[in-house]
């Protein structure tokens, strides 16, 4: 079988797993990175290394990137000709990021697929590597079997934001959970006891998180929120508890605090017997003041 | 077999729940609630309505008590004579309620048991229930039989309130995915996507919790948070891209900013290269303004 040329720019961490996965693979492999020193391993497995960025580009029909952020990205192909190429980009940031840059990257004649790295470097590869893509479903296509190398490959239509819209959304919910255990191993350790003995009460938590987030996602999408069981009075009551129990060992009660705003809003505005499903609505309509607008806001836009 | 003779105090939607799957499991019930027309349907089933807390307690060998709160259980059995009673109280609250209500019942002669129930009521019964109990090993060595009629049960040692702590650990973690999810789909839905699409993403999150938690906790417990392959620099770097995706989609971004400020506040600290478990020192010491002597602080002393 015939192995494609493919060019990676950028040998950070991640660049650097993802040019070994595709060497393993048994694909002829061109490098670039600003700090040429990092591309010697590389280069000791196999990989060509190319002097400057419009070289490796010209090297290979597909070029994958991943660089530090969008802004590297501009740095490092700014007056490189594109056409005719393409450009995979694993770079992470924003919807709005990938957009852009997928737009300037095209303005230059370049093909253009994104896409954003749902593992760390050691998972990069095709047993356990994941790659959520959008963009260009026939780059997609056309290189399939070459992206597969780095991780099961998902593709999730033509907005080149959308990949990075989904990694956002999960690394929401994966930050939230590592937090939330921490500030409750925090809680619990006041007491004595070690997070070692409590982890074993967190995982039965995250045993029932599948299919809550399934109802959840019913009622947000249906845009009814049954109580059922259970109801915003009944949450609220216990995210109480939760934060004076974390205020009366010192530990930060910020992050149940948020939580119990959250649901004490949706009851000011009638909902308390609502199920906790209904708090999407108050995350839709902030009343913090400034909370779209700010300048953070605007540097997104 | 011979069937222990039990007695239920408060039969709102929990408390019928208990005293229902007793009668199921062949137990005589004797039940009382402040609003008697509650007890109607039980007693139709075969529980025995008392006119007043005292003989509901004098009745059986075994009290269990489910009511709205650890105020309405003094008030209940405020001078109910309770010398050689056994009480399990599972009426929810922190630590330092379960705490007092356990001694305050005990200078009034009874044993205590004190438990928190971690199903809805549709789960109460043998199968699928789960109670978490603290407090007499002996009450609950005596009545195990009874008490798995209401589900599994799980012995936490003698702290009364260490149900109770154990309750609110994973119910912070529990409300944390819920909000957590709810705002995931709220951004992802501004750009058109289904919370139903998109939970299929967050399940693969969820999958990864487990591992993740014990990796968190084994750090927790030791003190150390190597980075190994992340790194706080790295976390804050998503987390302030989920935030910016959030505001610049009007979605309230005070959850990511809360966990992106407490990285940031490891990052302030020196602790860049650690790995995100470092965030555990954050909240140890809230740096926000009387965030531990506030007046629900004080309450909950
Ligand atoms: N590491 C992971 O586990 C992981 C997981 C998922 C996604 N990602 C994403 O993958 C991307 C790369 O991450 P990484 O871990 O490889 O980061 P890294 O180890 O910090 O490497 C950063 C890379 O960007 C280059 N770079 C930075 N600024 C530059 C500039 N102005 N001009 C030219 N090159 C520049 C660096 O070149 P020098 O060597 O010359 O500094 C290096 O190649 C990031 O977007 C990251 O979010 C990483
Ligand atoms: N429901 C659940 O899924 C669930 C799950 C886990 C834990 N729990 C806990 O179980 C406990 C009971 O919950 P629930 O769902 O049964 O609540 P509920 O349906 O609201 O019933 C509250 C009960 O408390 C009684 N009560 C309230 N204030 C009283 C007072 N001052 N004096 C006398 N009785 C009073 C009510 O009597 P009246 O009928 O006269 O109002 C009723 O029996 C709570 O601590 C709750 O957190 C519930």
């Amino acid at each position: 079988m015939e192995h494609d040329v493919v060019t990676v720019l950028g040998l950070g961490a991640m660049g650097t797993a993802l040019a070994r996965a595709l060497l393993v693979a048994g694909h002829p492999v061109t490098v670039w990175n600003r700090t040429p020193a990092r591309a010697d391993a590389l280069v000791g497995e196999g990989a060509r290394p190319a002097p400057d960025p419009a070289s490796a580009v010209a090297a290979s029909p597909l070029t994958i990137v991943c660089l530090l952020d969008h802004a590297a990205v501009r740095t490092v192909l700014d007056g490189v000709d594109l056409a005719g190429t393409t450009l995979v980009n694993l770079t992470s940031g924003t919807p709005e990021h990938a957009r852009a840059t997928a737009a300037w990257l095209a303005e230059r004649g370049a093909e253009v697929l994104a896409g954003t790295i749902m593992v760390p470097t050691p998972l990069v590869g095709p047993e356990e590597g994941l790659v959520l893509y959008s963009g260009s479903a026939a780059v997609h296509e056309r290189h399939r079997t070459t992206l597969e190398a780095l991780g099961r490959t998902e593709l999730l239509g033509d907005d080149p934001g959308r990949a990075a819209l989904f990694d956002l959304g999960m690394l929401d919910v994966f930050f939230a959970g590592l937090a939330s255990f921490l500030h409750a191993a925090a809680v619990v350790g006041r007491d004595g006891v070690p997070a070692g003995e409590f982890v074993r009460y967190a995982e039965e938590v995250v045993a029932i998180l599948p299919a809550t987030f399934r109802g959840l996602a019913k009622d947000v999408d249906a845009g009814t929120h049954p109580g059922d069981e259970d109801n915003l009075v009944m949450d609220a009551a216990a995210l109480a508890h939760i934060v004076a129990t974390s205020r009366a060992r010192g530990v930060d009660p910020a992050l149940p605090e948020l939580v119990h705003g959250l649901a004490r809003r949706a009851i000011d505005r009638g909902h308390g017997g609502d199920g906790f499903s209904r708090v999407v609505d108050e995350l839709r309509s902030p009343r913090r003041p400034g909370a779209a607008a700010g300048p953070a806001g605007a540097a997104a836009r």
